[in-house]
């Protein structure tokens, strides 16, 4: 199970960022930084560590090049941070390979933009979950939202970037990331014309007939913003074509090249890539071999009667848990021999707790759980065991030991559990996957496919999952291991920096 | 405002119908034939006339060209019928240009195929109408509907229609229709493999991210029977592409060629064509000129106080009622000097009540009147008419007196009200339409375009209609009508029967 990359991959990363960077920086924009501070009682910032996915990946750039990360400022002490620089400083040493920035985001104008735009509207869009014919709505509130907040934040992220360009560098590399910063890149692109700028989207990129459901404003905008970069990243084939669709769509003097997957306007050309990202391998196994993941495995072994089914997520309606439940439901009820015997243990994080959809989707899920539990439960064995809270080294500990994984998302941008499974695993356990999710173009050999609203099929493929001989689980692990460990998150990176460094040699 | 058409078009659609036919009978099939029956108190069949878009559409063929017109026998009176022509040829006489027959369909097959796929499954599907979090749900009862209800019904279409090829005939003309037979190409085909077969879906399709969340067993069977056919025709391009993609990723033996149209399977071809589906502009015409739409004009006229909205639409989650009524708030609430002087006229027609979320959408319908009847309506001026009832004199009437008309469906095959609209207005009106709706690819010259959700740009665009100068509206309206008027029923008959034959005298 050792990981098999070797130092020298590390080293042609780092080559790729000597031929994109020269001596410069690469500037990143995110809208959650590394760092999160909270002032402490006696004014000064204290620090806390970012989570999430996204953080998690960009900050391996760090190890390997200059960066200067620009990231919103959400709580007060941030935003009092992004005024003095000093008091960071204070904080947080400055470092030679990592300097943090805020851009100073006023509260109303970063709330509109998030809680009125970015999460409930786009990434409601992005994951095809909105009950058409009800929602969303676009009213006056939503336009005004837009305007003052979203279009308003990015612009400051834009300032933000252009203030860590160098006086004399006519063509800074800034990487922009996430749904949260679609339009940064035209106000940089106007103060910097030269500028080198790539965007990547970590969420789906859903076919243009549903961004023709939105003010015209609004997608519009989107797409003006993101082909004022010069790459444009996706984490699949299907969501860098699907874009190209819709800049062909909503922008009048788009011309698009569907062989080259280019956007040209004017004289600019963008290119539209995909990049899938993927995990951390070493630093997954480190945590999955970590002391407090020896502990947690010890406790969850405690649950095994034979077999153990597995599935980590967000409790996030995108990821379909409901339907997860009702197809181990089905199966308990299609084959009572495995009463007594299977086991599901479901690790749910605490996501988004103030959104209504989100809690009402935690209240259906709670009470699937109480019903599969109440139906088939038995003094000595309890059919699903539900853990919410965000214990990551307890997560890696349920995959490592599970037979079957269940990976079902409704539609995901990439899903890193299913590529964290296939590292972590020490019982050579089936994974069922989702085709509709962004990990499934890599995977497809080596899982079980479901279709995600298929429940029937769900259970079938659980079934299957426990059923097959360890000889095939071994090798259909073995080929996603591989996969995995070949195009990691070095590679994800790598491959963008590469891209990048051939616009620029070309351009000079 | 005389229907241009002469009688050479009306020759010329005959004209192709002898070239496709020679001497044989076209044999068409729909779910739902252009006469209904029920049995009287004497056992007899009681003829009553059909409605919808579809049957109207069709029923001009058998003025042309000899047709044999296979529908589901829906009634118990019908399958009675299905089992003793004689007993229908009692009650309609024998016509040589239009031939009747029922398929008998057994009641359960048909509640399965009907109330639990293709209505609430596909049709919700390609309308784009799921909370997909929670809906569909594709369990044991679903997947037992599938096979033991749809494909049964659509086994039991093909056998009928089988039944009514010559004996000596080896290629037999068959056009099948919409969503309820997708799978009956593949039977008529197995027996009949010189058939000539054409399949035209009226509703959209939508891309292949959506028919992807639901069980393979299910798409994977519709693709193939429609590639069963030689041609499948859709309302626009895009719905055709659509299917294309869906046909290259559920089929593994499909070879597409997005170039010619094309899906090949083995040596067998199939033409994905658009014929967006029209009106019978005269009878249309004779309808909106009748005694009764006149007496129903002069009553709605007392409605008036200087400028009508109309919409006309059945009650149904896809047409976005809703939306339309919050954009006339906004509009009220935001133009002041409107209040008391525009009225909106709503004419909307029962439909599938039985659906439970039909009859949650109506409830919200009401519930939107009443607020805005009750925060600006005065004594002599209620803002907002509702008409509830099936009334299709009354509903044309409407039209024709219309200055705004209001068609913004979340996403429509096709969509006929935009096109009566544009063939019956007296007062040029200003027609307000989805980019969403099939009908907007032909008509986008002409009308005010609007998002569905966006309710703001929609209310702006009502604002724009009610402001344009008459004759810029008499000059689009000229436009549209002029459209109308050469693409109508007769053209798109016209072009698929000249596509069959074209394939015909390829074939020989």
């Amino acid at each position: 199970m050792a990981a098999r990359k070797t130092p020298g991959e590390d080293q042609s990363l780092a080559e790729a960022a000597r031929r994109l960077l020269g001596k410069r920086r690469l500037i990143l924009a995110t809208n959650r930084g590394p760092v999160s501070f909270a002032a402490g009682p006696d004014g000064r910032l204290r620090p806390r560590r970012g989570s999430g996915g996204l953080v998690t990946a960009l900050s391996q750039l760090g190890k390997h090049l200059p960066v200067t990360w620009v990231a919103a400022a959400m709580s007060d002490a941030e935003r009092r941070a992004a005024r003095d620089p000093e008091l960071l400083r204070s904080a947080v040493p400055e470092d030679d390979s990592l300097r943090l920035v805020f851009a100073p985001i006023e509260r109303p104008v970063y709330e509109a933009a998030y809680n009125v735009i970015a999460n409930p509207l786009l990434w409601f869009l992005q994951h095809q979950m909105w009950n058409l014919p009800e929602r969303p709505v676009i009213d006056a509130s939503v336009m005004r939202a837009w305007q003052q907040g979203y279009v308003r934040l990015n612009e400051a992220f834009g300032r933000s970037v252009l203030e860590q360009v160098g006086a004399r560098d006519k063509s800074p590399r800034i990487m922009l990331h996430d749904y949260h910063l679609y339009l940064a890149a035209a106000t940089i692109r106007r103060e910097c014309p030269g500028a080198l700028i790539s965007h990547f989207t970590h969420i789906p990129w859903p076919p243009s007939t549903l961004w023709q459901t939105i003010a015209p404003e609004i997608r519009e905008g989107i797409c003006d913003g993101l082909t004022a970069a010069d790459v444009v990243g996706f984490q699949t084939e299907r969501y860098a074509h699907n874009f190209l669709r819709c800049a062909e769509s909503f922008l009048p003097d788009a011309k698009v090249d569907y062989a080259a997957m280019t956007v040209k306007r004017g004289r600019h050309v963008t290119y539209a890539r995909s990049y899938p990202i993927s995990v951390d391998v070493e630093a997954t196994r480190r945590v999955a071999r970590s002391r407090s993941a020896a502990r947690r495995r010890e406790a969850l072994e405690g649950m095994r009667r034979e077999r153990l089914i597995v599935r980590v997520d967000r409790l996030e309606p995108s990821k379909n848990i409901l339907r997860g439940f009702l197809a181990f439901e089905t199966l308990l009820s299609r084959a009572p021999r495995l009463r007594g015997r299977v086991t599901m243990l479901a690790f749910l994080v605490p996501s988004r707790t103030s959104l209504r959809e989100y809690g009402d989707y935690g209240r259906k899920v709670q009470a699937a759980v109480d019903r599969i539990n109440a139906r088939f439960g038995r003094a000595d064995w309890r059919p699903v065991r539900l853990f919410y809270e965000n214990d990551y080294a307890q997560a890696l500990a349920g995959l490592s030991i599970a037979d079957v994984i269940l990976v079902n998302p409704l539609v995901d941008g990439m899903n890193l559990v299913a590529k964290e499974a296939a590292v972590v695993s020490d019982r050579d356990a089936a994974i069922v996957l989702s085709e509709t999710a962004g990990a499934y173009d890599q995977m497809a050999d080596g899982v079980l496919t479901v279709a995600p609203a298929d429940v029937i099929g769900t259970a079938q493929a659980l079934r299957d999952g426990l059923e097959m001989p360890r000889r095939e689980r071994a090798a259909r692990l073995a080929t996603l291991r591989d996969g995995v460990e070949r195009e990691d998150i070095t590679w994800w990176l790598r491959t963008q920096l590469e891209d990048l460094a051939e616009i620029a040699s070309r351009r000079r």
